[in-house]
């Protein structure tokens, strides 16, 4: 167990600012409340050593002393491992934090981004591939809803999952995908009016926005 | 630690065979050497607790003892820390098995799938929404490639993490997807030359198989 130090890009254009996915990292460890600080990679002239902490170039990666670790599910794995704020440590509930975990990155977000990206490129005409992509994610959404409808959290209490499965939400949500939808909007809502989502994206908003500042 | 057993379709259609997640999981348990057994849900009509094992109306799902669990991606992360042929138990082995194991299901399934939908819908005509999606599944392969010509196995040594990029990356070779990335195709070749998933394979099809020749 080391210093925690979480790497997100310089800037960012505006459209992603408050989706970048050191969000997801920063608001697990505001709820776990563990000390961190935050590093800049540039995001023009990535740096030589990028690859080596992520190898799709992306961000964010965290460092847990000399750890680095990459993919915003596996560093909320292992913070959930660190923090029983974030992920219960008897075995039951940590395989249903898991569970939940995967099916928001891999059942949800899988239809979910693809679908956003589409939304947010402005296209969305009447084609099969938009369909396809369209019916995907509303079959998920469907599955879903009856489960949000029953339960605050997804795994009996706030988690990782519940971290992961409101940001893979409200990325939908900006996008109008949640409209037939509304339990998946109130779960999504009741996550992000949690205090540790606000300081979260508050202080990613205030990242990037302080980038253009130095900008000449 | 009970009894592990893994629960699949009774049948699908022809196109699926061969794909169908449970492949993964029996690949797991052949490395593991682990002692399963199979058992069947409905394809149509669906079972009335169906929903109770995996809520997104899928499968598979995995019991242990009274445990059920869904999401190939938590199963597989159960199963490892159940062997260490599948997962080193040294927390810096078990991160990095970790971080690719998202790294599979959440930076290349979450555009090899919906790619692999639409070509197998023959919906790649030439549209915005195709090329968005194309190109996305490109980025993630042209940096998949370096790392993958340069190691046998993604966490030093063959783990949970190589049974996901494999099952992921052989679906978008099954569509002509690795053409212009021969490292990625050899380590699909490489890892699908194994016995284990060999065993998987022929069991997944007998399985279906079987299931035509009860039929009236």
């Amino acid at each position: 167990m080391g210093d925690l130090v979480l790497t997100t890009y310089d800037w960012v254009p505006e459209p992603p600012r408050g989706y970048v996915r050191d969000l997801r990292v920063r608001w697990a460890l505001e709820e776990a409340g563990l000390p961190y600080r935050i590093e800049s990679t540039p995001f023009h002239d990535r740096a030589a050593d990028h690859l080596a902490h992520q190898p799709f170039n992306q961000v964010p990666w965290l460092t847990d002393g000399d750890l680095s670790i990459f993919e915003s599910g596996a560093i909320l794995m292992h913070l959930g491992e660190r923090s029983e704020a974030l992920m219960p440590a008897d075995p039951r509930g940590r395989i249903q934090v898991m569970e939940w975990v995967f099916a928001a990155l891999n059942s949800v977000e899988m239809a979910g981004l693809p679908w956003s990206l589409m939304v947010f490129a402005g296209q969305t005409e009447d084609t099969p591939a938009w369909k396809t992509l369209d019916g995907f994610l509303n079959h998920r959404l469907k599955h879903l809803e009856p489960v949000l409808a029953e339960r605050e959290w997804l795994a009996g209490r706030f988690s990782v999952a519940d971290i992961l499965m409101a940001d893979v939400l409200r990325l939908v949500g900006r996008f109008d995908g949640l409209a037939a939808y509304p339990a998946c909007r109130d779960y999504a809502a009741r996550a992000t009016a949690r205090p540790c989502f606000i300081k979260a994206h508050t202080d990613q908003m205030a990242h990037f926005a302080a980038a253009d500042e130095r900008r000449p």
